[in-house]
């Protein structure tokens, strides 16, 4: 390998070689994304974080030189600018000199310049620490990474606090099934499947928060939708009348999400050819019970098939022009301990709050769920508020109130009427590009199988 | 207790309610915070996630109400808008009309309308789900709750890339000490002590990326600065020179978050007393051979003590007029086996990039801490990243190179030279608000005995 330098010059990204004065020479850095061969020229393509830049190489030492960099070395390439409307932006860089930045790269388990990705998923999980290079996949998750800061930027534009929540807790909280194990200094801790209880408990404290952040479920079964680890965008809010409210702030925050893929990631949308979703002012909402009748369910399913809520989909997006609907009222035999019972308000099961959009029959909930695209994205809604609510929840369930102490001493020391809502980052993103599996757009997903790399 | 009703008049924040037109009626909302019980009137002290608002009660039926409804209770109080000068904001609410937006609450473990909290820390923290509603504590989340966004946000402005590594990982790779075991679908898993090994592979997809996240050490001490959970803002960037580049990024990291703080939660940092640094154009830099001749410890010393941190950090005070002073050129024996070697360029230890800044005895490294008011609040440096010198440390320091393949992948595909940073949140919202224990500012802090709530 010849001698090295530093990089001396100021580096040029690869989106901005074409600003710079054709004439002037300048310096990009990044990664050989592809050598092309001919006759008299080889054509270096390189890439770096903004994208691609093409290099012409004519002089003989230099080709020889690059005979022994393969693709993925990175190098630093100093050049003449020069006009060219076929090159990526307009412009490449010729008479160049190259320096490795590092020894020659091993070639990849599959060719990365190609704009398919060639290989299946398991070769790609399995050396996704290169394989993520890849365009698309830098470009899916490009699209996660835009749709978190979306989801926090609507969020906090209506006053919500970030928090940071336990991830080792004592008890297997919302469901014993599905939880890891941890060695706590000798005791068992679980790790939080969700961070539900913290969130309700942090109301109290600053009335609307969110967190995103992991969450874990030891899901035993092997499928395209559930890894053992994903990102959580969960909020939660008081001072609501019932969930209503919460589908607002829902709609609010996937309005963020979706504004912040438009803004800053517009590209790896086009690239892997996503159709971003109208957002429209207000969700559709359809009740559970007028759900199940129009899919021709029978009235007393306690929940609704995959192939139901494809149907629903259809049907909003035909009725109503939506990607989105929320189906409400779902039985509270389905939902967790803490679902507040349709009609609920401050005095309880039956209070006046509820009296504005009708009693409904005693099994329903003031919880939704919401379909996007033929799949439930988020599930949401109110949650009891009053601790005797809790205290016959917890009888009801058969529950320990010592194992939730900590939580229901928030209840009996002044609680709002709340709910909130959480979105899974990975199934949105799955969602939005069409991946069948969301290992396909997780950066290292972990499962029943895969703990590396 | 009297009916309840929903609410039904758009609600006032309490910050908002000097804003309202004088002798217009408003409803506020939130948890009785005081009740001031005087000859012929009770005020009434009503606390929301936006400050303090007055409540004036005359009324002999309304005061008597007031006597069922304790500090703690949540309440919707709807009245007329009284300009007071003394009131909080110079507004209050008079002839109010109380209702209970749930049951009475229960007294809390200490008084939380007083100034300051009145109870030892062991009562807060079991407590924490009632006493962090004391405006001390949630101040001190405010400021974390700042940082974070200020931290992203700077980042984001220089083209880091957000991620989300795993949790979950199946080797405890960066010491084998103070991790926790996991039981993974029968293996064993150990939970990640840093996001370290996945920002460095995934310099090799973005270049530049940042992780606000959970990491878990098993510290089997109970001091005042270690939790088994914490919150790590990280940071890793490719194409640098040396760890200088890294300081830099640093600086504007650290820049935006005490920016973000002035901007976002200077309430809360004025009712802490807390004095925001200034953030200098450039941190001042000392080389640790030099800082240590400056406290007078012998050459030898592989560390700095705590003591030579306060000594360093008054001298950068006096010297610098800087709250902040970086140590660089830790001796490698202190630093894990990634450590880029003082001097290290593209061709190895001893490559030519180092030659602009002197070449250093061979035991230095390119690695700094920053510390901050008399404490390290940040270790960062420049990483190997040429794949013949991670062979060379993994035999060094006899790691089986099978655990590490993932990791290694990623450099025998071609990385360029990078380096990054990680911040301890709590540690530094502990030094802004001189909280002594760093248990103080965390919402539900894990140790060694606790694990609730």
């Amino acid at each position: 390998m010849q001698p090295t330098q530093p990089l001396t010059t100021p580096r040029v990204l690869a989106r901005d070689l074409a600003s710079v004065e054709p004439g002037e020479r300048a310096t990009l850095a990044g990664w050989i994304h592809r050598r092309r061969v001919l006759a008299s020229v080889t054509f270096l393509v390189l890439r770096d974080r903004t994208g691609l830049a093409q290099v012409v190489v004519k002089d003989p030492a230099t080709i020889a030189q690059l005979h022994g960099l393969p693709e993925e070395t990175v190098v630093e390439v100093t050049g003449a600018v020069t006009r060219n409307e076929a090159a990526p932006g307009g412009a490449e860089l010729t008479e160049p000199v190259i320096t490795a930045l590092t020894e020659p790269a091993l070639p990849p388990p599959t060719e990365l310049w190609r704009p398919t990705f060639g290989a299946g998923l398991p070769t790609h999980l399995d050396h996704a620490a290169v394989t993520l290079r890849h365009p698309r996949h830098r470009a899916a998750w490009q699209l996660a990474s835009a749709s978190m800061a979306g989801f926090r930027s609507a969020l906090g534009a209506l006053d919500f606090t970030e928090i940071a929540t336990p991830k080792l807790v004592g008890t297997a909280t919302e469901s014993g099934a599905n939880v890891f194990t941890v060695d706590y200094f000798g005791r068992t801790a679980y790790l939080a499947q969700s961070p539900q209880l913290y969130k309700q408990m942090l109301v109290g404290v600053f009335e609307r928060v969110f967190e995103v952040g992991p969450v874990f479920r030891a899901e035993p079964h092997d499928t395209v939708r559930h890894l053992a680890q994903y990102t959580s965008l969960d909020a939660e809010l008081g001072f609501i009348r019932d969930h209503r409210d919460v589908l607002t702030v829902l709609r609010a925050a996937i309005a963020g999400m979706v504004e912040h893929i438009r803004r800053y990631a517009a590209d790896a949308a086009a690239l892997l050819g996503v159709e971003l979703p109208e957002v429209p002012a207000e969700f559709p909402v359809i009740h559970f019970r007028d759900a199940l009748a129009r899919v021709g369910a029978d009235p007393d399913e306690p929940d609704l098939s995959p192939a139901h809520e494809r149907a629903l989909s259809e049907w909003a997006r035909t009725a109503y022009g939506s990607d989105f609907l929320a189906v409400e009222g779902y039985p509270m035999g389905k939902r967790p301990f803490y679902t507040a019972p349709e009609g609920y308000g401050p005095t309880g099961p039956r209070g006046s709050s509820g009296g504005a959009r009708g009693v409904e029959p005693p099994e329903g909930s003031n919880s939704f769920d919401l379909l996007f695209r033929g799949l439930e994205l988020t599930t949401g809604g109110q949650r009891l508020h009053r601790p005797s609510d809790y205290a016959a929840a917890m009888a009801r369930t058969g529950t320990d109130p010592v194992l939730l102490a900590g939580y229901l001493d928030a209840f009996a020391h002044g609680m709002p009427p709340h709910g909130g809502f959480a979105i899974g980052l990975e199934r949105w993103v799955a969602r939005l590009t069409g991946a069948e599996n969301v290992r396909e757009v997780t950066l290292f997903p972990r499962d029943l199988h895969r703990l590396a790399p």
